[in-house]
C-alpha cells in the first residue's frame, strides 16, 4: 500500500498494472524479508540498495506511464560476480527478478508487475575496449547507447544501430530486447552485430561468450538465445559489438508527398540510386508531424497539408563528392517522377539534426499530456498504411478526440502506429485489442517488430508463434530457469 | 561388412571412421530392420528410399574423403510432411538419424559415423518464392544454392552469401552450419540474413516459423538456434532469406604483395577508400598459388615468389563510374604507399571469374592426389598468417612432402589453414592435433570460423567454448532431442 502510494505519487498516475489487469495472479514466488536485504545489502553495500520507497519508485513504472508494479527493492551491482551473487540468492529463495537497464521500453518488460526484486544495470556502465582495426567494442549492459557512441568517434567508429532513446536506454536493454532503430536496413540487427555476450542466468551462474570475432562457428550460437528473449533467459551482464566504420559523409533529404503510394514508389527509388550508400528510410503522416509542431514546437519547413506523407532519406557513404551526386541524383528522378511534392536536402550537421528531430521525437509528442497506445508492427509493404486507415475507421465512434496515426522505418515495414486520446479507456482499448493483433497477423505481418513483447503483449503472442514454436519457447525457459524468477509475466503467457 | 566393402570401393579410401578413431563407441541405437524399410517405402515410395550398397555409398563418405561412415539406408523425402513421418517412426525406434545437403561440409558433419539412416534432403529442392519488392526468396531446404542465385537474377535480387562449393551446397546446409563464405563482411552472416526457417524436430513435429519479415520480435528467436546447430536439433527444411539487391557494377583488384604486414595495411585502406561498396577481401599466400596452378593449371598473372602474397579485392556498387574512380584511386594509393608490388583490375565479367578462380579453387587444388588437413579458424588479425609460421616451424621434421599453407577471408580474420601430404598418417596428425586447437585459443582465436565442428571438431570443443556453455548446449540438447537421434557423434563431444 505505502509503495503504491510512493508509486502513483512519483508518477501522478492513478493505477497499478494489478488493478487494470484484474485476472493477473502473482506467482508463487518468495516475498521479501528483512533477511534478504540484509543478505544484498552485504553482496553490494548498503548504498547500492534501495528500499527508501521514494528512491524505488521510479523503479515500478515506464516512462510512457502505461503500468506500474509495486517492487519494495533496486539492487544496483557493478559487476557480474555481485550479479551473480544476487542471482544465487533469487534463485535460493525463490525471489522474482525484473532485470530493468535504461527503462526506455514501451511494452512493459522492464518495470516490475507485482513486487518482483529489480534489478537495476545501470552501475554496470564500463566500456572495456574500443578496437579501430578489428572494428569491435566491448562494454558492460549498463552502458548508455550515447556513450558508447561517444567513445566509439574518436576511434573512426559508430554503434551499429541508432534508437530514439540513444540518451538513456542501455547496450544490455538493446540487446535483451533485440533494438531495432534508424539504419537497420544498412547495418544489420543485432543478431547480427552482437558478437559476444555474457549473461548471468537464473542459478547465478556465469555464462562467459565474450567472442570478438566476425566468424565463430564452436558449437551452438547461444548468444542468439539472449537476443530479444527480454531477461527471461538470463540477464545481459556484458557484450561484444561489431561496429561499423564512421561515414565520412553524410547526406539526409526530407520529403513531402501526397500519397502513401508514392512512398513505396520513393523507397524504390532510393534503394536503386542511392543503393550501398542508403543508410535510413523513414515515414511519417501528417498527424505526426503536427503533433510535434504544436507539442514540441518543432516546425516542418515543408508545407503539412492534412493528407500529406513525409519520409526521411539518409545517406552513409565515404566520398562526398559522389555521395552529393547520388542524393542530389535522387530527389532530381523523384521530382521528375512526380512522386515527391517538395523536398529539402543537406549535409550540414546542426540542419541534419535539426530534420531528424522532426521525426525522432514523434513518441515523446504522441505522450505528451494524453494517453497513447502503441503498437509496433512489421507489414508487407503493400499493407503498411492501410494498417492506421482501417484503424481510424473503427476508431471513428470514439469522436475526433482519439486520433490514430502512424510513422517508422518503411525500409524495414516496420510500422509504429499510434492512437491517442486524452485518458486511457478500457473501452478504447478493448476496440483496438487484439483487433490490431488479428488484423495484423492476417495480413502476413508481425505484431512485434521491435519492441518486443513485455508484459502488455505477452497474451498476444499466439498471433505469432506457433502452438509448436510456444511449446519449444516453454521447454527452453523451463530448462533455463525451472522456477520461473526471471523476468516473470513477460514474453510468455501464463501457462 | 557389405557396405564397408562399397563405400571402400566407391572412394578409392583405404579405411573406415570407426577403425580410425577406434575409442568411438555406437550410441544405444536401435538397428535398422526389414520392418523398417518396408515402413519407410510406405511414406516414401520405394524408389525414394536407397538401400542398394552402391546407391548408399556415395552418402556415406565426405568429398575430400577425411571420414567414412556404414549406413545402409538413404532416405529422400520430397516434403517436410514426408520428412516429419520419417523422423516420427526413426524417434519411435530410436533410430538414429544423419541429415546430408550436398555434402560439402569439412569437418566430417554431413556423413554418418556408424549406422546412422541418412535422409537426404536434395529431393527437397523447390522455390517457393522471389520478392523482388520486399527483397526475400523462399525454398526447400535442398535447393543447391547456384539454382537459387539464378532464380534471383532476373528479379534483381541476389543470395546474400556466396561459398566455392554454389554448385553442390544446399540451402539447408548452408544455414545449418551458419556458412559464412566470400562476401560476409559486406552482406552479413546467416544469423542477419535468415528471415525464416521451417524445421523438423526429432519427435517428427514441425515447426513453422516462416517469417519473411525483416523485424519480428515476437518472443524468443527460436530460428537462430537451428542456424549453426548442425542438424543436432532439427532438420531445417524450408527458410526465408533476405535477398540484396544486386550490385549493378562489379569491380575487381589482384594483388602482389611482399609481406603479410603489407596484406593488413592494404586491408585497411581498403576499408578506408572502398569503404560501403567493399564486398570482398581475400588472400592467399604463395603455396596456394602454386597448387592451383601445378594441380589445376590456372595461370597467375602476376609474378609468384616463393614469399609473395595476393589478394582479391572485390566491390560492389551501384554506379560504374564512381566505382571505377573508387577503386583505381585504391590501387593507386596503395602502389604509392610501396604496399603493393603489382595489381590487375577489371570489371570485365569473364576476366573476374578467372581471377575468382585463382582463389576459389584452392581447396579442390589442395586436396588433388594428395591428404589434406584442413583447418578453419578465426584470428585477431595481428595473429593471422603466425598460425602458418608456427604450424610450418612444428612439422619440419615431417620433411618437405609435408607442406603448410594458408589462405582465406582476411576481411573477416578467418583463415583457412591447410598441412598437405601424400598420405594420411597418424603421426602428423597428432603432430597437429590438438597444437593448432590450443594455439588458437590461446591467441583468442577460434577453433572454427565457419566449417563447424562437425565430427571431427567434437572432440575439441572445450576450445571454443566454457564448461557453462558446454552444459547449456547439452541442457538444450538434451530438452530438443532427448533421445539423441540427430546427428550422434557431432557437435558436442560425448559427455
Amino acid at each position: 500500500m505505502v509503495v503504491r502510494t510512493a508509486a502513483r505519487r512519483f508518477s501522478s498516475v492513478a493505477f497499478l498494472t494489478s488493478e487494470r489487469y484484474p485476472n493477473l495472479r502473482r506467482g508463487p514466488y518468495g516475498c521479501l524479508s528483512e533477511a534478504h536485504v540484509v543478505t544484498f545489502e552485504r553482496i553490494l553495500s548498503p548504498e547500492r540498495v534501495l528500499t527508501n520507497e521514494d528512491d524505488v519508485a521510479p523503479y515500478n513504472i515506464d516512462w510512457i506511464k502505461t503500468v506500474c508494479g509495486q517492487s519494495k527493492i533496486v539492487l544496483r551491482p557493478k559487476s557480474t560476480e555481485e550479479l551473480s551473487e544476487v542471482m544465487k540468492v533469487c534463485s535460493e529463495n525463490r525471489l522474482a527478478v525484473c532485470p530493468q537497464g535504461g527503462n526506455t521500453g514501451l511494452v512493459g518488460g522492464s518495470v516490475p508487475v507485482f513486487d518482483e526484486v529489480v534489478v537495476s544495470t545501470s552501475l554496470m556502465n564500463r566500456i572495456n575496449f574500443v578496437d579501430g582495426i578489428s572494428g569491435t567494442a566491448s562494454c558492460q549492459a549498463g552502458v548508455v547507447l550515447d556513450k558508447l557512441e561517444a567513445a566509439l568517434e574518436p576511434e573512426g567508429l559508430m554503434v551499429p544501430y541508432d534508437l530514439g532513446a540513444r540518451g538513456s536506454c542501455q547496450v544490455g536493454g538493446n540487446i535483451s530486447t533485440c533494438a531495432g532503430g534508424l539504419r537497420l536496413l544498412r547495418y544489420g540487427s543485432m543478431q547480427a552485430n552482437t558478437l559476444g555476450i555474457e549473461a548471468v542466468l537464473a542459478d547465478g551462474s556465469i555464462l562467459n561468450m565474450m567472442n570478438s570475432l566476425k566468424k565463430d562457428n564452436t558449437g551452438y550460437h547461444l548468444r542468439q538465445l539472449f537476443i530479444g528473449s527480454e531477461g527471461t533467459l538470463g540477464i545481459v551482464t556484458q557484450a561484444v559489438l561489431q561496429c561499423p566504420i564512421r561515414p565520412r559523409s553524410i547526406n539526409l533529404a526530407l520529403l513531402s508527398l501526397k500519397k502513401f503510394r508514392d512512398v513505396l514508389s520513393t523507397f524504390t527509388l532510393a534503394k536503386q540510386t542511392l543503393s550501398e550508400t542508403l543508410s535510413s528510410v523513414e515515414m511519417m503522416d501528417s498527424v505526426c508531424m503536427t503533433s510535434v509542431g504544436n507539442k514540441l514546437g518543432l516546425k516542418c519547413p515543408l508545407d503539412n497539408d492534412s493528407d500529406s506523407f513525409f519520409m526521411v532519406v539518409e545517406t552513409h557513404g565515404s566520398r562526398e563528392d559522389h555521395d552529393v551526386e547520388k542524393m542530389s541524383c535522387f530527389v532530381q528522378e523523384a521530382m521528375d517522377k512526380g512522386l515527391v511534392v517538395d523536398g529539402i536536402t543537406s549535409n550540414e550537421p546542426s540542419r541534419m539534426t535539426n530534420l531528424w528531430q522532426l521525426r525522432e521525437r514523434i513518441t515523446e509528442s504522441l505522450c505528451k499530456d494524453q494517453y497513447v497506445f502503441k503498437y509496433d508492427i512489421t507489414l508487407p509493404l503493400g499493407k503498411f498504411y492501410e494498417a492506421v486507415e482501417v484503424l481510424k475507421q473503427r476508431l471513428e465512434p470514439f469522436g475526433s478526440e482519439v486520433q490514430v496515426s502512424g510513422f517508422g522505418h518503411v525500409g524495414d515495414g516496420n510500422l509504429h502506429l499510434n492512437v491517442t486520446s486524452p485518458t486511457y479507456s478500457d473501452a478504447l482499448q478493448n476496440a483496438i485489442e487484439p483487433f490490431v493483433f488479428e488484423w495484423t497477423s492476417s495480413v502476413g505481418g508481425s505484431i512485434s517488430a521491435e519492441h518486443g513483447m513485455g508484459f502488455k503483449k505477452a497474451k498476444f503472442l499466439k498471433y505469432g508463434k506457433s502452438p509448436e514454436a510456444i511449446r519449444l519457447m516453454r521447454s527452453i525457459k523451463s530448462s533455463m530457469d525451472p522456477l520461473g524468477i526471471l523476468n516473470p509475466y513477460k514474453v510468455l503467457p501464463p501457462a
